[in-house]
């Protein structure tokens, strides 16, 4: 039917950024609620918390409660978020629950990470080794690069492509010295700076040379040109999006300065599908999850096709 | 830089959807402020008014009086809807301050046609070939072909290709009668069933048996594929495209059962400057007209980049 990819795999996020963001308190069992209602959707990999400082993240100071409250549904992947040591035990603790997985952490802006986490580039290799480390003392996989700002910065500006070739570069070399191979690299838009043209272009340059990765994208929506991107993804081979149910992270009407939420996943689902390319998720039922986290956060959230409707209902004629 | 065409023309027209849809009432002089402002954007086309019954669209009962209190700019076409031959003599009452062009009206879906004009193909081939003579009456020059519903259609399903190329060549039989040549084409997603995909599928084979054509996208964003399908477009070599500031016309949030908004002006400029595809606007006037629109209609539109801002402020760093 075309040439875009057959089938992707959709990384829903929507609960791990939305409740980080939002600012409630939002009640565990609420929480749970959404993720029992993706869990039925068909999607296969969930982020549903968030392992960080309780008092800088309030919104998860219960991501053990909600870890343990959910209904585990089979061939569904949990995953959960963490940013040191101390949170990576807490994942562990739980571990029956939660899939884990170790990423070699990289940004393609030096400002942004010395802004975030106080450190250039050198000094976030060694932190790289050392996580390395502790994934394996904790008999963590490791599979992974990620490279944050790899198509712009609000503090460096527009990122040359040399820039995240130089990352992906260093992030396999991170990955040889410890003999792991390196099969997925994840590449996210994190301050909303890519457009179409410039998805291709990255992904011109990181396919011409490591033609055997698998590139997964993380498209923040802040301009709206979401899924814009994404299509662009689509056409160069792109097979792996993360994504937000009803854009959840993002918040345009409530006054959260900066608030960005990822793609939304019922918008690119239907995308998809309508284009011919497999999903796995049924998008009626991810519609009525979206509109449950509407209704957790009691605000509208970014969504479009759950107000716009799918077209099945006309089909029947 | 890019394949994609080096300049596109954008047709405003969100004081003209923007107006009929919204509940009101709107001052006269408030119509007339959003005119002025986007006058100031760099945009060279702009539909101000609609001549339409003011029983069955009050929003625009005053088209008369917007329509002689704005200020024209050199340079603008300002351009008006109509729907028969009485709407056509109040434009043409104000032919001095309006860019007035006739256009053979068709649709591909036969359903849609019963339903909103009560006519069929034929009847309504009969009609267009009316409509040329009235044109020509009243000295309207007529140049393009415009084709409703033409990605799918609420009451008759997917449209297949064929019948759009049927009713472009209906179109071109249409003019030929009149010794009419035809130079635009203008394809409207009328009720948002258009992909990326199927903008392509429908382009490809359109320019296939027209080349000479040049094309238009009237895109709305119902489902959030507005942009996508623009991008889509501009990949197949398309440089015109209606949109409507701060997305006007569309109104996720009050309430408009089925108010679907074309796609957002400033969105669409942002996507286009930034991939360098020239469009002649001033984003930045453009978010200004767009943030008088919302205060204007008082709700939130669902412009992105009128919130999210542009990259402009970051890039002096």
């Amino acid at each position: 039917m075309s040439d875009l990819p057959r089938r992707v795999d959709i990384h829903e996020e929507g609960p791990r950024e939305g409740f980080q963001i939002e600012p409630g308190p939002i009640a565990t069992e609420r929480k749970v609620a959404l993720i029992d209602a993706l869990s039925l959707t068909g999607l296969k990999r969930i982020q549903i918390a968030s392992f960080v400082n309780p008092k800088r993240v309030p919104g998860w100071a219960d991501a053990e409660a909600v870890v343990e409250g959910f209904n585990r549904r089979d061939g569904v992947r949990y995953t959960a978020l963490w940013l040191n040591e101390k949170g990576l035990e807490r994942a562990i603790a739980l571990k029956e629950r939660l899939s884990l997985r170790g990423t070699i952490s990289l940004c393609a802006s030096e400002p942004f990470l010395q802004r975030n986490q106080n450190r250039g580039f050198a000094e976030n290799a060694r932190v790289q080794h050392a996580q390395i480390a502790m994934f394996k003392a904790h008999g963590v996989p490791v599979g992974g690069i990620s490279v944050m700002a790899a198509f712009g910065c609000n503090f460096a500006g527009d990122v040359p492509v040399a820039t995240v070739i130089d990352r992906v570069a260093e992030g396999h070399e991170i990955a040889a010295a410890h003999a792991l191979q390196v099969t997925t690299l994840s590449l996210a838009d994190t301050m909303a700076w890519a457009t179409p043209s410039s998805i291709k272009r990255v992904l011109g340059a990181v396919r011409g040379r490591w033609p055997e990765l698998r590139i997964n994208l993380h498209l923040h929506d802040t301009r709206g040109l979401g899924l814009a991107n994404a299509y662009a993804g689509l056409e160069m081979g792109v097979a792996s999006f993360d994504a937000s149910v009803a854009g959840l992270g993002g918040c345009p009407f409530a006054g959260h300065k900066g608030a960005a939420g990822n793609v939304c996943t019922e918008d690119l689902v239907f995308m998809c599908e309508e284009m011919g390319v497999e999903t796995g998720v049924d998008v009626e039922r991810l519609i009525a999850a979206a509109r449950l986290a509407e209704e957790i956060v009691g605000h509208p959230l970014p969504g479009s096709v759950m107000r716009g409707g799918t077209l099945a209902k006309y089909r029947g004629h």
